[in-house]
């Protein structure tokens, strides 16, 4: 309906990036790793609003908004997460935020460090992933005939 | 969380295809257009569900897979509509869906008819889509100074 009730905050600088960190889980499936260390930490975070005097409808919006934010960011060479799992209450209160704006999700950007390798799920249906001995991490994803339940 | 809870049905027949288009709402706000006429229909299209029994955390995804395959689809020269407005119900039934599977979004994909230009919403804020008289589709964008609500 092309309303548009996405609303965002853009943050890159050091100190208002520390603010923001603290309120993002980070990789939950890797248990022996809380996260991004100093100076691994991303350099940049978009936050993305739905803004409740517009729509209450928004997280398709959200999906598409951030899809197309990453792979603009994926084609100047940057890396990113896209993060739904935030402490919301702490983020509003140390950004301020106002109530009408509902916290959807939070983009992390920088330069990439880590290798990632997709591939197909193994024969236990795994989807959990994970990092081997080198530090690569493994993505394992659902093949197609999986995800296609019917051709009609 | 890499769950992957998205499925999807895909159709490109002719007599499936008119079985899902009446229950698809089109453009609702154009007044005087009930939709695409015979001829001018999507020649496909790409159902998204959501798989209950893997996660009930499914809207991002599908915005994030929606987006990813109009992209997609813009690049091999197609077009297509996100079409969330679906009667559900009927769909399910002619579809014979297992109650497993939300709809969750209808992709309908096609070689675009339409000049489709996308323009600064006027000063009124109105954000409708509308048609002129040589049936040119205009879609008012908010501009990025209203929807970057603080850099930080």
């Amino acid at each position: 309906m092309n309303t548009q009730p996405l609303k965002y905050i853009l943050s890159c600088d050091r100190h208002k990036n520390s603010l923001i960190f603290p309120h993002l889980a980070w990789a939950r499936s890797l248990a022996n790793w809380s996260g991004p260390c100093e100076g691994e930490r991303p350099s940049a975070y978009i936050i993305i609003f739905g803004d409740t005097e517009i729509s209450r409808f928004v997280d398709y919006d959200a999906g598409i908004a951030a899809q197309s934010i990453m792979l603009g960011a994926t084609e100047k060479g940057l890396g990113g997460c896209m993060i739904a799992s935030i402490d919301r209450d702490g983020l509003r209160k140390v950004l301020e935020i106002l109530p009408r704006y509902e916290i959807l999700l939070v983009l992390a950007l920088g330069k990439p460090k880590e290798t990632v390798v997709i591939e197909t799920v193994g024969p236990n249906g795994d989807t959990k992933y994970w990092r081997d001995n080198e530090g690569v991490h493994h993505v394992p994803k659902r093949p197609l005939d999986d995800i296609i339940i019917g051709y009609i």
